[in-house]
């Protein structure tokens, strides 16, 4: 082995060490930029030939409010997934299945915001309470992927930068406490109300967490 | 922590608010790549056992034409967002916001382009007419996403890299506005006229991006 | 060429030859993350406007408990991945296409998984038995392509970050074996006795490998 | 500005000239292992709950073959990539579009593929017929792709790392046209004799691709 080999070997175990969180940004940034890229999928699209295409397009304007909620609700995960990361040093195993738990809830989401969608096309009450329902089931499950990760990032203070008290993220555990309690009254809204008012809260919560992210502050 | 582990931090710390555009760049990256390649999947498959898959084979030109106007059209978006990111030294929230407003308005064109690719199959004018109409408004939208971005960009020079000047995108913005100019145009020219004719623009604009694109300069 | 462009070639020479496990990692990561996101396209979507969204969710369990599993095993096979390519120093032409078979088959998963949702979905005991020996076949294939790796380690220890043994991966090939072994028994308890023991194996399988995974130890 | 700011924009400088090939082959990456994986959503689903899953299950083998025949075809197109970009230290703006060019050409493989498992699950000829000569023709567009990037890394050697002399790809561009040869031989066979011949042959074609593929060579 020659001394530059070994000096790569040096330096790849180092950056091997220094890489982990790294690798597994890059693994979840993949996902996230999936999951808002398949949403597309999921609008609606009319057969043409029938002469009402126009018609039909406009009719597929649950398809657009849904995608853009979608689209909004999976940035703000992605900016608080990345504002979580760039806080840690080190991740060990469990935080890594922490992390399969919050993507794998958010890859959820197209398939309540594609049957959200499409019971909001049709006129059946029922429907789209049911279709509100699983939505708000779904959504709260994001949420609360995020609690076992910032209560084990308090007990483990060692997975931080050090340049970061243990307390960096004892308020942020609020933001999916609260999104939660939002989701419980639009679900109640939807179902007892009317589900229209469902879809207005999802809206809500969305601007809520959008408002509330910090996302990539500029004063690090 | 011994001194290796307290260097590795330090260089942690100062990659991680190197690393900001980075991150970002790498997100849109696989957006972008996801977007190009789901291109694919709207390609029209006509169903074989009739005898008749060549005939079918061949009437779905229009499915090609749209694949290769829309890959172009995204590679496009693709090499001026890579041209911008090389400028940027950091990002702040309100610019990532600006970002995910490029690639949510990016990750429609699947939409639009399976669309128009249908109704040019079929050959009901009033269908290609709304489908024309359609295709333009979110390519309308897809260049208005970059107006706040080089407004942003021209408010805070801090964000950009040190040896480029303040500038830098002063005449980038020029670009979207001539694009948005021709949709109209195509918009126009489709609906009053002829809808071929607006198809017919659509593919000048992706030149005309493609030809004003400065891409991956050499002499950076 | 200038000094500093001569020192840059040297560095991306240098880093050329250290990079590459690193660009076989980020295809691999996002190979993984695509399979992992393109589970959700499987899950069943009711049609709306009957008046029985809400029962026909209800009924579409069979899919939730197969993204569920699915989701899990291919989070397992990403943390294995990780762990071994976190070992490796360097990667030959033979390790490369061992790698592609661990992905090839990899990616299969969302197809046995939809195959099996549907089959339970629905009552027909035999087609729940051709359904279960599919996805049986499809995961012994997918723990099959481990053994390659660890065989290929074992004998080329030069691939190993030289801080490793090459024992490294020796108590590794037990787990696939293990898991060939309990598809082995899944499929003949589904075939000979019911189907729905067949997926209870499954689900035992993925918690055996997500126990004994050593996942990212932080004590590297 | 402090020092340690200073220093990094000067790294970042140099990080970004180098990290041009770095993005392009990220994006590139992506692009790749997004068509892979896609693959499997083109292989054929068979309705369950007509008691004859298993039949059908069984009747599908041609859309297995085609997806093992296309999965190695995007896995050798990926070495391939890999090799030319390890030995690239700049990217221009005209190799960005040449490497769209095998990007865009390399995304169409699921339409073919798809297309000619369909048409080989029925019995007839015809449709056959048709399908390989899709097929073909779309395999020798990915082949050709190839031409101009050997063809302009050529008469530019300063966009290759110095260690390279300018005949380094002098040799690979001779496997393209014998690719590009073997697939007119295969629409021919295909045409005029049988089918099944040109499948044989762009089986054939991927092994020749793969046996001569360099790949990731250790003795860089």
């Amino acid at each position: 082995m020659t001394p530059i080999e070994q000096m790569s070997s040096t330096r790849r175990d180092h950056a091997g060490a220094l890489s982990d969180p790294r690798r597994v940004e890059g693994f979840s940034d993949a996902a996230f930029s999936i999951i808002i890229t398949l949403l597309v999928l999921e609008i609606h699209r009319p057969e043409s030939g029938s002469g009402h295409l126009g018609v039909e397009l406009l009719a597929g304007w649950t398809s657009y409010v849904a995608y853009a909620i979608a689209f909004v609700y999976v940035g703000v995960i992605w900016l608080n997934h990345h504002y979580m990361f760039e806080r840690l040093s080190k991740i060990d195993g469990t935080f890594n299945w922490i992390n399969l738990g919050i993507i794998g809830t958010a890859s959820l989401i197209p398939f309540p915001t594609s049957v959200l969608a499409n019971a909001f096309r049709g006129v059946d009450l029922s429907d789209q309470r049911s279709a509100v329902l699983l939505y708000a089931l779904v959504a709260m499950l994001m949420s609360a992927a995020w609690l076992p990760a910032f209560a084990y990032l308090r007990r483990h203070p060692e997975l931080l930068n050090p340049q970061f008290p243990p307390s960096t993220f004892a308020k942020q555990v609020l933001r999916p406490i609260g999104g939660i309690a939002l989701y419980v009254a639009a679900a109640l809204l939807g179902w007892f109300v009317h589900p229209l008012l469902a879809v207005g809260t999802f809206a809500a919560v969305v601007c809520y967490y959008a408002g509330t992210s910090r996302g990539i502050p500029t004063d690090h």
